[in-house]
C-alpha cells in the first residue's frame, strides 16, 4: 500500500526521462544520471534505472524504489564509466508495479543493441503488440515500451542506420511518446508530433562554434538540467527526431510541421513538473500562479486569508491572495518524511481525528473565514477532509479552489485518472452540489476557457481529460490498459520482496 | 554521509519524546506510537524506538533509521499490544550515532524494570557518572539517558515508590530534560526547573468529569497530538512530575516555581518545532511570521520581492512580505524526496552547478531586487551558496536576512552548535562584512532585544546561543560531550549495517 | 566474489527444474515447490525462482540468491495458489549471473502465455538466435532457454495445440535440454534425444487405476521427489514429451528411439547429483562407490588409511577401502556454514597456513600413509592444497585418487568446464608429472573404460569431457558462449544490490 | 522459527570464543577473528559479535546472524585495525535471542573500558545479580556475562591491576566460565578452577625464545586455530588466568590444583566439539570413534550394514563399524544448504512423507539389517523419524545407538538440556521400552561406565547430565534462567528486524 498517497487522490504521470551523452572522460555520466533523475523523482516514486554504455556495451541497474534507494554506491560501481547514459523513472498503475515493467528497457537484436526510456502512452500499442505477436513475436512485459522497441527493431533490419528505423518506426505509433533511446553508438530522442510530453535539450560547458560542449543533455524537464549543471539549450520540437553521437547533435525534423497546434499536457503546468522548470517557454510556477489569479477573478469570495495545500496548491494560492487582495498564510503543513510504504494508522473509533500528512495551523485559520486552493479535485476525498480539518481549526468558513478544472474524461497519453464514475465532477451537477458533498460554502474551479492563459505566449494544449476533446484516435473501450492487464493480471512481484 | 543535510549548516535538536497511556483496549498503542514519532520525526532522524508495556513487561524496538524505515508491520507484531508505551526518535552527533545509543533505554534494577525516554541535556552527566562509576556502575552507552535511569534507579532502591524516587533523582540534576517515562505501572513525565525543552499533555476522547479519558498522550509537540487524533490538554509545567496510572493522571508539582523565569529554547520557535506546534501558549507559525516582521522593522530594503528559503524560512518570509507591502513569492525549491543517506555528486569542472536541493524559480527572482529569508545562519556556507543561485538565476540584488540572532557560543542543553570559530558571527565584526563574506548586498539578522517578540505573553526564553547567558551552572571546558568522547570514542557501529 | 568455490575448482551444472501439477487442492503448490528446490539446491546456487499458475495466470518469484533467502513468507504470499508451479535453481557462469537470466522465464505470445525452466545446453542456440534476429525478434537475456521459448513460440502460432508446437520446435534444437513447462492448461515436459540431463516422474497419493494422482511431480532427480513426499514413477524417456493436464499425464513418445544409445552425462553419476537419488535405474552413491572400487583395482596402493574429501569424494573413498582392505577413516573435515559470498582471507605471510573449508583429523593421518579420494581434478589447485594440509598433519606418504578421468575437453551440455589450457591434463604429459607437480607420491584417476561400470545395466553415457567424443554437432570455436559474452557481456546487475 | 533444528532435537551449547593479540601490525586480526568465529560457527549460530581494540579504543560489531552474514566488507572497514580482538558466537536459547544479549559486551568503568566474551554458565549468577541491585546497578541484559562485568568492576574500582581484579573477581563466581578479556592495554583469559568449558592457546610465527611470537589466539577450539594459521601452544588450565600484553603471555595459576580432578564437559567430545579439534590432549574425532567401539562391544547387533547420521554420528559409526566387522555405508544424506530461518513445510495428508534434512541411500539400506549411530538421544523425535525413514526405504531391521548415555538431568553450566519430562529416557523404563517407542528393533545407549573411555589419558569429566552428579552447588528449581525470565519475559527484538 503506498503511503505516499495514503491521504491524498492524485493523479499519476508515468514517467521521466534522462540522457547524457559525453565528450569529456572527467564528466562522471553514472553521477550525473543519479542527480538527474533525483531531481525528475517527482514524475515517477516506482522504480527507476539507469543504463551506461561504454564503447556500445550498456550496462544497467533497475529496480523498484526511489532514486536514493537504488542507487548506493554499489551500483555506481557497477554502471561504471562510459560515453552515454539512459536514465528512467517511473509511476507503476496498481498491479503493474513490478520489475519486470522497470525502465529504460534493454533488449538485443539483429543489428546489435537498443536501450529505450519512453515517457508518454501509446493509443494503439495493443493493436501493434496483436500484429507482432501474429508474427511469433514474445513479450516479457506489459508496458508499451516493448512495443516501440519491436517497431524499432523490425525496422532496424531493413534499414541502413538506426535513424532510418527510428524515423519509420515512428510513423506507426500513435500516441504520446518523448523518448531517449542508445544504440551502440548513438542517443536518439524524439517527441511524437502533437508534443504530448515535455523534453528539454541542454548541455555543460561550452567549446566554441561547431564543436560539441562538454556534454549533451536530454530530459523531461529543466530542473533535471539544473540538477546536473547544465544550461537549456531548447526544447525539443514535436515530430523532431534529435541524433546525437561522437560528431554532435543533429535535428531531423521528421514530423515536425510547425503550423500544426501543439498538444503540450496542460496538467504538466498544474500539477506534473517541478515549478522551478519552464516547458516550450513557459515558466511552470508562473503558470501556476496564473492560474491561481484567473480562480480569485471567476471566483471572487470575501474571507480574510488564502492558504495553499501544499507542495503544488502553494503558488496558485500566492496567485490568488495576489490578485484578490486577501493576505496570503501558512496554513497547512504537510509532513515532509515522505515515504513509499509504512504501515497504515488503525484507527478505533477513539483516535479517528488523526492528521498524519497534512496538519492546519490553527492560529492562522482559527476564527477566519479561509479560502484554500489546490492543484485539482479528483475523486474528492482529499478536499473533503482538508475542508473538515479546516473547520475543526476554527475556520469560520471554506472556500474550496481548484486551480485545475473538473476532470471528466479519461486520459490515454500516460496520466493515470481515475475510473470516469469516481471522478466528483461527473457526480454532481453544479458546483454548489460538489460543495454541499465535499462540505465547503463553496467551491470553484479553474475554468476551461482560461487554460489558454498558462501558457504564454499562446500554444496549443491538451485538455482532453477535462473535454473530452482527444484530437487523435484513441481506443475503443475498455481500455488499452485494461486489455493488458487480462493477459497479464499480475506477475513477477519482486519489488514487494526488494523493498524488505 | 547524511545527504539531508548535504548543503545545508543547520543545527541539530537532539531528541523528540512521546508516550501514551490508555484505558481503552481499542486503541492500538503501538501503532499510535508509530504516528506520534512520525510527527516528531524532524525533532530527530539518526534513530528512533518505542517500548510497548504490557501488564509490566516492556517490549522494544529501536533501530538506527526514519520512522517508516525501523516501524514496519513485523516491528509491530513484535511490539504487539499493551497498556503504555513511549517512544523517542534521535538526532545523533557525528562519532556517536550507534544503536548503542538509540532510546528508549530499557534498564532492570533491584525492584523492576524502567523506560526512559529522555530529550535534553544535562550539564552535570559526568559529574554524575564519575560518581556512579567510583561505586562500582558499569556504563554501556555514552549518552546521559544512562546517567538519568541509574540515578533514578539509586535512589528507587531506598523508595517506596517510583514517583518518590524520581522526586529525589531529578533534584540531582543540572541542565535540560524533557523526560517520559515507563515503571511496570506507571507513566512518569517530567520536565526541568527550567522548561528549556517542550512537553505536553492531551487526551484522546472524554469520559466526564473525574474519569480518565481513553487515553493520556505526553509528546514534544503539539503536531503528535494531532498525528494521532488526541486534543491538547496542557504543557507540563517546568519542574512539574506527572504521573499517570490506572488511576488517571496527577501533578506532583515538585519543582514547580510560578515565579521563577523559564528558560523555553527560543530556537524551538525559530527552527526545531514544526510549525503548526504551539508551545507553552504560543503558535510556532506565528512567531516565526513575527521573527520576519521584526527583521522588516529592523532592516527596510528597497526590493522587488520577498523570498523564503524552504522549509523553515517561509514563515518569516511572508511576515518580512506583509510588514514590508514588498510582494511575496515563491523563488526557491526544495527536491521533496529526502534520503538520510545518499551518494555525492561527482564534481567535475564541468558540472559544478549543481543545484540539487534547492534550485531557483528563475522567472520569479530574474531582473529582480530579492530579500531571501532564512531561518538563521550558521557556517555561512548555505547562505552564500543561495546568494550565488539567486544572482546566476538572474537577480540583480540579493539581500539575506536571518530569522535568528546571530550564533556565537555553544549550547549545553541539547542542541548541537557547530565550534565556535566555525560560526561566521564570529570571523567578522560587522554585519556589512558579514554580507560581503557570503556575497550579499546587505544581511540582516533577529536582533536579541526583539526575541520576547516571538512568544506573547511575554515569558522567560533561553537565548544563550546568541547571548552566552546560560544562566546554569556549565561544564568547563572541554565541554562535556568531548568527555564522553574521549572515553568511547566510536563504538558498536551497528548502525552502518543495519543500514545496507 | 563466491566464498563457496573459494578454496575449490570444481566444475558447475548450470540447473535444476522442478514441476508440479496438483489435482488437489490441500496440496500447497508454492511450498512443495519451494522444498523441491531446496532439494535442488545443489545444481545451482546463484539464483532460483518459482512460477505458480492459478487458472491460466502464472505469477513469479524469481531472485538471486538460495532458495532459503528468495522464498520468504512474503514471498509465498505473492505465489498464493494455484493448479501447477515450475520452479528452477540457476547456476550462473561469471559474468552472468544476472536478475534478468534467473529462470523459470516467463513470456506472453500471441496465443497466451509460455513458462520455461530449462536444464542443458543448446548447442545450435546461436544459430537460432541469428536466425530469429533477423525476423525481428528481440532477446532480453543471453540464455538460451529464450531461444526455446521463441522456437516453441513461433510453432505455436501455426499450431492448434501446445503440444504439437513443442513437437515441432524441439525438432529444432540441438544439444542437452530437460524442460519443465507450463501453458495455460498444460504442463509439458521433454528430454532431449540423447537424455544428456536427467528428469524423473513421481507423484503424490493414488486413486487407483485410470484416475490420477493427488499430484504429478517432474524433477531433475528423484531426491527432491523424497523432499516433497512424492513416490518415483519412472525417468522421462530421452525424446519424449510428457504432458500433464487436468485428465492425467500422456506421454508422446515423439523422438523416443529404444535403439539409439544415451548419452546421460556421466558427471551427474561422479559429481553433480546427489548420492541418495538415483537415475536411470542407477543409484548414484552405488556408482561413486563402485568408482572408488575401480580406482582399487586399477591402482592399488600400500597405505594406512583411506580418506573421503568431503562431500562429494566420501562415497568414492568408502569403495575405495572396501575394495583394497585398508582401514576407511574421517580425515578431513568441511566447514558446514556455507555462504554464496563472504569475505576473503586477509592472507599476511604470517597467516598463510589458513585453513577455512578443509581442515585434517590429525590424529588420523598423523604417521600414515594416507589415500584420499576427491571426486574430480580440475585445475589441479585444490588437490595440490589438500596434499600439502596432509603432509603438514604429519601424514608420511600422500596418494590422491580422482573419481573422474582427467579433464581434457570442452562440454557443450551445461557444465562449466574450464578453458582447455587450466585443466592440469592438459599441462603434463604422465600421471607422475601430475603427482610431482601436485606435490602427492601418487595419483590415480578412473579409467575412461571402467565408466561404464558405473551404470548397471550398461546404458549410454556422455563423456566427451575425458574424450572429446561429442556425438552431436558442436559449435565452432568460440564457443556459443563466448559469441553471447560478446555481445552481452555484463548486464542489469541487480544482483548485487539485492543480495545486500 | 529457527528452521536449522526442525527436524532434529540437538543439545545447543551456547557459546564459542575466540581472541587474538598481535605483535606484527601486518596481521589483520579482525579479518583473523571472522574466520576464527568462521571455524567455531558450529558452537553457536545465533549472534556473534568482534570487538577490535586500537590503542586502548574497542570497536565493536554484533548482530544476530551468522558470521559470513554479519562480517561483510562494511563491517571490517567498522572494526578497522588495531592490537587486539575479542569474538564471540553465541547460541541463543528461546526466548532470549535478541540483539541485547548478543557477546562480546563491552562496558564503560571508572577505570576505561572492559570487553568480555564467555562461553559456560554461572550456577550463582541470580544471587550475585540481586547482590549487585541492591547497590543500585542496573542491567541492560539477561545474560550472565554482564553480571560478570560487574563482578570484575566492581573489584576494579579497589584494585591496582586489572589482573588483581580479575582474580578477586572469579573467586566470586560458581560454575562454567572460559573467558576471553580485553581492558585498555591487556587481554586476560580464565577458565573455571573444574575447567567445564575448553579453552586452548596458540601461536602465530615463532620469534625464538623469549620474544612474543607474531601473534597469540585463545580460542574454544584449536580447528579455530587451524583456521587463522596458528599452532597449538596448550590448553588454559582450570583454574588459570593468562594475561597477554605488549611483554607477552603470562600464566596467573590462580585456582589451578593439579591434583583436583578436571570437569570438562563429555559432551563436548561427543557433540558440540568439531571432529578436527582436540581438547586437553584428546582428539576428538579419536573420542567419537571410541564410543561407537564401546557402544560396537555393548551392544553386538547381528546386521548387514552401519550407517551413521550425519554429521556427528559418522565418526562413532566408523568406529562401530570397525569394531564389530559390519560393513560402513553412507546411507543417510543431509541437505548440506544450512539456513537459521526458513519457511516450514505445509504439510497436506498428502505430502507427510517429506524428506528435507535427512534422506537416505535407498539402495544402501533396501532389503538390509541397518544399524544406525547417532550422536544422542533426547526427546526421541528424531531417531524415531529415522527409524519410520529407514524401513520405508526397505530396511528390513533397524538398530539404533547413541553415542552418548541417556540425557535424565539438566546442565547448569552452558548446555541447553530439554526439560526433564521430555527427555525420552525419563519417560521409559527399560532400553526395550525405548526401542519399542521408537519403533526401532533395538536400542543402545553409550554406558556412563564408558565414558572414561573417550578421554586418554584418563581426566576427570562432567557427566551430570546423565548421572545428576553435579560437583558444584547448583540452584534450586526454578533455574536461574527462568528466574531471568521472568524478569526479562521477551525484550527488544530487534533481531527479527535485522534479519530481513
Amino acid at each position: 500500500m503506498p503511503f505516499i498517497d495514503e491521504l491524498t487522490d492524485k493523479l499519476h504521470e508515468e514517467c521521466g526521462v534522462f540522457g547524457i551523452y559525453s565528450y569529456d572522460s572527467e564528466i562522471d555520466i553514472a553521477n550525473a544520471s543519479v542527480f538527474g533523475l533525483y531531481a525528475l523523482q517527482h514524475r515517477g516514486q516506482e522504480s527507476c534505472g539507469i543504463y551506461v554504455s561504454d564503447r556500445g556495451v550498456p550496462v544497467g541497474v533497475k529496480r523498484v524504489g526511489l532514486v536514493h534507494e537504488v542507487f548506493t554506491k554499489e551500483a555506481l560501481e557497477i554502471l561504471g564509466t562510459g560515453q552515454m547514459a539512459v536514465g528512467h523513472v517511473r509511476y507503476g498503475t496498481t498491479g503493474c508495479n513490478t520489475s519486470r515493467n522497470a525502465q529504460p528497457m534493454h533488449v538485443n537484436h539483429a543489428k546489435g543493441s537498443l536501450v529505450v526510456a519512453h515517457n508518454g502512452n501509446l493509443t494503439n500499442a495493443g493493436e501493434l503488440r496483436d500484429q507482432f505477436e501474429m508474427d511469433g513475436c514474445i513479450f516479457h512485459s506489459t508496458n508499451d515500451t516493448e512495443v516501440i522497441a519491436y517497431a524499432i527493431t523490425r525496422q532496424r533490419i531493413k534499414s541502413s542506420t538506426i535513424e532510418e528505423a527510428v524515423c519509420k518506426a515512428v510513423d506507426s505509433l500513435v500516441g504520446a511518446y518523448s523518448l531517449v533511446m542508445m544504440s551502440s553508438t548513438k542517443m536518439i530522442c524524439c517527441r511524437d508530433p502533437l508534443g504530448f510530453r515535455p523534453l528539454v535539450i541542454g548541455k555543460i560547458g561550452e567549446h566554441g562554434e561547431n564543436v560539441p560542449p562538454h556534454a549533451y543533455v536530454v530530459c523531461s524537464e529543466t530542473c533535471a538540467l539544473d540538477s546536473v549543471g547544465a544550461t537549456f539549450v531548447r526544447d525539443v520540437l514535436p515530430g523532431e527526431i534529435v541524433v546525437i553521437d561522437k560528431d554532435g547533435l543533429r535535428s531531423i525534423p521528421h514530423n515536425v510541421d510547425k503550423g500544426r497546434p501543439k498538444h503540450m499536457c496542460i496538467f504538466e503546468y498544474i500539477y506534473f513538473a517541478r515549478p522551478d522548470s519552464f516547458m516550450d517557454g513557459n515558466s511552470v510556477h508562473i503558470s501556476r500562479e496564473n492560474a491561481g489569479k484567473m480562480l480569485a477573478m471567476r471566483y471572487p469570495v470575501q474571507a480574510d486569508v488564502v492558504i495553499g495545500i501544499p507542495d503544488s496548491g502553494m503558488d496558485a494560492a500566492v496567485g490568488y491572495a495576489k490578485q484578490s487582495g486577501i493576505p496570503y498564510a501558512i496554513g497547512m503543513i504537510k509532513n515532509r518524511y515522505i515515504a513509499r510504504t509504512f504501515i497504515q494508522p488503525n484507527q478505533s473509533d477513539r483516535t479517528n481525528g488523526v492528521r498524519i500528512k497534512l496538519n492546519p495551523v490553527k492560529h492562522v485559520v482559527n476564527g477566519k473565514r479561509v479560502i484554500f486552493v489546490d492543484d485539482s479535485i479528483v475523486r474528492g476525498t482529499t478536499v473533503s477532509r482538508i475542508v473538515k480539518i479546516l473547520r475543526e481549526a476554527g475556520a469560520t468558513e471554506v472556500h474550496a479552489m481548484s486551480a485545475a478544472p473538473p476532470f471528466r474524461y479519461p486520459c490515454y497519453f500516460g496520466t493515470d485518472v481515475d475510473t470516469r464514475e469516481n471522478l466528483i465532477a461527473n457526480q454532481h451537477e453544479t458546483y454548489a452540489d460538489i460543495a454541499r458533498a465535499i462540505g465547503a460554502d463553496s467551491v470553484g474551479y479553474l475554468a476551461v476557457e482560461d487554460l489558454p492563459m498558462l501558457v504564454r505566449p499562446k500554444q496549443g494544449i491538451c485538455h482532453a481529460c477535462f473535454t473530452g476533446d482527444y484530437n487523435v484516435p484513441i481506443p475503443e473501450e475498455p481500455l488499452l490498459k485494461s486489455k493488458f492487464e487480462n493477459k497479464l493480471p499480475f506477475d513477477e512481484n519482486q519489488l514487494r520482496l526488494e523493498e524488505k
